[in-house]
């Protein structure tokens, strides 16, 4: 593998970060549609500081707790938990026993590069503490790297340097994905091609081993390469990169992995990809390959290809999502399961499932334009996400529940530092970082908004188009579009109404109503002067919502959502026990509550409490017989968003309640 | 560990399966009441062939499918799975790589001699082709054994002999356990010493190893030897053996094991058992450790362990039991769940749990004489149990869901002949070869009949007390009772009246009623003459049963029950799909159907058949918002034994259906 790959890296730093021009900098994945001649991204993402957020917000005050304290506090466990110290024990400059058990923990140290470099893109100040450790770390990696490009420091210092032994579990390509994700998002972001040449000499080898001709026929077990170079191909142009993606998505299905105890479904390798018509098996590991195989047909538009992701991601909402947007119900192997499989209490809807759904549903947004993507990248966003990291950002859910039961045994109980499987908490970090990436777009008409938050948003179609926004979104419906006099011109805006709110949405231009009756973006186009201000007002109020029959857990119940927020009902907000009521009523807007500093709206309900507090001797009994806790005293069940939960007193918790009305 | 254990082997084959004499023989779990000062067994079991099956009748048909076809199908595959090759291995005799992965392999052997020796003990032929195949796998274990006692082939083999290394996984012990009740059940029913006395050589060396003063302490992961070292003591009179069960009880819940990826609850060590008020952890772990508790108590009369037992058995009952008997709601770690977490499509209620469960209640009704041992008995075995095995006796199930939705992938589907792990399908067999033991009991005033089936069941209190039964039992609800002309004098028969049918049942004595309302046992004593016939009427009409609401799962549901059974509904026997009907009415019977050679009495309940077959879009609605499929055309729901199912085709299934009065 010898073509010519020279160098496209900017020689000065200066370049990046300035954020409106489509060379350098961008985020996550950029399709690139002036290389690909068949591309087919209908929307562009915007490039790096495209929407800047603030001043203040929901969002800015996430992402500036993930800058201030997640990032931090990921450099100490890269630390404690020894993955720094694997690096060294493979490069030779020190020597013990290798640190934990599983074979990718070197994709820790790379998630988390990756999410400083997504930092530094867009901090203030590019010379805090972050860089500096981003600088040491990746001399570690480069380090550790072999003369030939290779690097794992598991294979390296446990396997004695024997690669490739184990695609099926060994994991060695997925963290090669890892390595180059965070190699192109520090290049983007710095310019620098510190970790980016490490990377891609890497993947360099990767073509000369697993290319068409190569010496290996095979793919991982574990999707995650594909997304990598398909971004690594974007970045530099270099079709063996894209060819070799689209390598490891042609021979998947092949049954090469073979029948480990979990079945060829565990790592999507039962069919081919093209066959794959519903998704099975592993949650993060099917959802990372759809992704991937979104970002390939974003660069080949290959016929058909975009109908496939569809019907997945179809199959996917009808009966394996949950309402919080999480996916995977069981735990035995982190799997998907079966339509309607979706129980509450056994949910396991890793962090990091909620984060692949997210990277899929931007890729179909770009290649579709549907509203569907956003709509659950907004749902699973404000719940599946962000439930997954205290409000404090240093404690993190690797597992979801939407129920936990009293006096619950399954551990651990509450959210946690860090992780032996350790795969969350970085890719939190990763997300967070890059997360204005995934708000907003542009095509030749103009600018699409998706997701609502305080933030400055420009584009160049070449023409400068932009907005300014002020909301108190997601706990206030106001949202407020300012079109700034640097944009005048025209073009067309477009903001997405939620599914959530399509019905009773009203929007207004200069204070004169714009007709939107079930739209799914009100679309403007003016020939604008500048100061014009849209004003978009979302229904608030708490919705009780109810599952299709089919989802039997949670049959004659109801989940109480408010704007794009599910809720939930913990035992602390309550005055009697969780498992003894039963909600009676509609539900109206609570006292607010603060948490974790966060002032926060609750939700009330009417409920009636069951009198006696025993559990039966045996809990069955026969229809009809005297039910005496059915109609108990009244009471009233407070809610708080899911995404709060855990941040108070760890016990009794459930998203979804029953309802006397719901059958 | 040199004391004193001169052979109590009879010198003879011939006494042993006379049945009637409380000296060898006998079956699993027989409390030595002459031995234990303090010894508190309130009922016990009777003789080798106390019960005596037949002519014909439910049992004695389950009984002989497994006699014929289950016990020659385990032949065959310890031979194709290898087992028995490992054992040459181990001996010497053979050369090649270990057969299989897991280090508990030869205990597929020991259950399956324990099931031989159990079927050889009531054979009409003991000269039958099984008595010839053990004798051939007896040499084989024999051979496999080391000077010094120690038996386990994958030590021996995989391990290079490196023995007790791994208490926690490596399962040593277990074996150990299933050897010595291999061994006692081997002697009980032929009388021989030849596997007897490998397994107590081994003991010998457990005692040694294990034993106050020994070399080691510690303690086995798997519990399971304790029950074993009990039954070995009742079968010896030798101490060592009980003291050290005591040991390993009291060792427990030290933390010795550490604190493995499922938590220290997983194998019970989270607490001392004398502190653990309710089961946790590996379904099968805790029942059998409970199980082998409660041996201790029956011998030793330890003041509060019955208490403790009783306390552990009652959390059970309260929410961690399905309505099938099944235990163990969770694949992941093979757990108990929380109170309450029971979910029917997840529900793993391994095969081996329902015997285990059997096992534990019978030891409590030996203890206690309470009847809710022998109702949760009678529970387990026609629907946890039973369901566990195909009806042509050679094809298992190692997870018993209470459903099976549409199309699932959850594998695999239907029964299969052996398994990777083959726990269960010896296990069965060697259940169903003991079944008898169970079904009757004695003390000083006579004779208690617990299960009802085709049977004559004799005893000595000195004097013969016995009766012969007829039944048509489970499908038919009359039992007849006639006592034998040689069972004349005056003592008490007393016939348990189940749970279900304690408000209905009606009794007669010769015609006369006998007034019965509300008792566990009706109790009959007279001097009788022989030929007095007690008829008891059990009401069998279908009964549909609602869960506790705590019972997230099957909210807005109903069983059906019909006598001791569990129904279930099949697609295979509606017009309908499964998954769109909502029971509206009473259960009424059905015609019978034929499964797998049976007439199987059948349930029918009217219900109502949503319209619409597609599922929507995204399966969460507001409440309220038009559920056109609520109320749709007439259908009916036919029901089966949950016993019967899978035995045609494998498709959906339900236990619970959804009902329109269940709330």
């Amino acid at each position: 593998m010898t073509a010519d790959r020279g160098s496209m890296v900017p020689s000065t730093r200066q370049c990046a970060g300035t954020g409106l021009l489509d060379g350098p900098g961008g985020g996550p994945a950029r399709p690139v549609v002036a290389l690909g001649e068949r591309a087919r991204a209908v929307l562009r993402p915007l490039p790096a500081g495209g929407v800047r957020l603030g001043p203040a917000g929901f969002w800015a005050s996430r992402v500036a707790v993930n800058a201030e304290t997640s990032l931090a506090a990921g450099y100490e466990q890269l630390h404690a938990s020894g993955v720094l110290e694997n690096l060294r024990l493979a490069a030779g400059t020190a020597q013990g026993p290798y640190h934990g058990k599983l074979p990718f923990l070197d994709t820790d140290v790379f998630k988390w590069l990756e999410a400083v470099s997504w930092h530094l893109q867009t901090s203030a100040s590019a010379a805090d503490a972050l860089a500096g450790q981003a600088d040491e770390v990746i001399a570690l990696v480069a380090a550790a790297q072999d003369p030939d490009g290779y690097l794992n420091s598991y294979v390296t210092v446990v396997r004695d340097g024997e690669r490739w032994a184990d695609l099926p579990s060994g994991h060695e390509l997925y963290c090669a994905g890892h390595l180059i994700q965070a190699g192109v998002a520090h290049r983007r972001a710095t310019g620098l091609g510190t970790l980016f040449d490490v990377a891609r000499r890497f993947a360099d080898l990767l073509v000369d081993e697993f290319g068409e001709g190569g010496r290996r026929v095979g793919y991982c077990g574990h999707p995650e390469v594909e997304t990598a170079l398909v971004e690594l191909y974007r970045e530099t142009g270099e079709r063996a990169y894209l060819d070799l993606a689209a390598r490891f998505v042609d021979l998947r299905g092949s049954g090469l992995l073979g029948d480990r105890p979990f079945g060829r479904r565990y790592f999507q390798d039962l069919l081919p990809v093209r066959d794959t018509r519903a998704l099975h098996g592993h949650a993060v590991r099917a959802l990372y390959l759809s992704a991937g195989v979104a970002d390939l047909y974003l660069e080949t538009g290959e016929s058909g290809l975009v109908e496939l992701l569809r019907e997945q991601w179809d199959d996917l909402l009808r009966g394996k999502m949950y309402v919080t947007g999480g996916t995977g119900s069981r735990h035995r192997d982190e799997a998907l399961g079966d339509a309607f499989e979706l129980p509450s209490d056994r949910a396991y809807t890793e962090t990091c499932a909620a984060i692949a759904v997210m990277q899929w549903a931007w890729r179909m947004q770009l290649a579709t334009g549907d509203v569907t993507y956003a709509d659950v990248f907004e749902r699973v966003l404000y719940n599946g996400f962000l439930a997954g990291t205290a409000l404090d950002g240093e404690h993190f859910f690797y597992v979801n529940p939407l129920q936990v039961r009293p006096e619950s045994t399954l551990g651990p109980q509450g959210r946690q530092r860090w992780f032996s499987c350790a795969c969350c908490p970085p890719n939190v970090m990763r997300t967070m970082a890059s997360l204005t990436h995934y708000f907003a777009t542009y095509d030749a008409e103009g600018l699409q908004i998706h997701q609502y938050a305080p933030s400055s948003i420009r584009a160049e179609l070449p023409a400068r188009v932009g907005v300014d926004i002020q909301t108190g979104y997601p706990f206030d419906g106001l949202v407020r579009v300012e079109i700034p006099q640097e944009c005048a011109g025209e073009w067309t805006v477009s903001l997405r109404i939620p599914d959530w709110a399509r019905s009773e949405a009203r929007v207004r231009l200069d204070g004169a109503p714009i007709e939107v009756a079930g739209q799914d973006y009100v679309r403007v186009r003016r020939d604008w002067s500048g100061g014009e201000v849209i004003e978009l007002e979302l229904p608030l109020h708490p919705r009780l919502t109810v599952a299709d029959p089919r989802v039997d857990d949670v049959r004659g119940c109801v989940a109480i959502e408010r704007g794009p927020l599910v809720y939930c009902a913990e035992q602390v907000d309550q005055d009697s026990d969780l498992d003894r009521l039963t909600l009676r009523g509609t539900a109206s807007d609570g006292d607010p509550v603060e948490i974790g500093g966060l002032g926060i709206p609750t939700v009330a309900v009417a409920a009636s409490r069951a009198e006696s507090e025993a559990a039966p001797a045996w809990p069955y009994r026969r229809l009809g017989d005297g039910t005496p806790d059915a109609d108990g005293a009244s009471a009233t069940v407070t809610a708080i968003p899911y995404f709060a939960w855990a941040n108070r007193d760890y016990g009794a918790m459930r998203v979804w309640l029953p309802h006397g009305e719901a059958h």
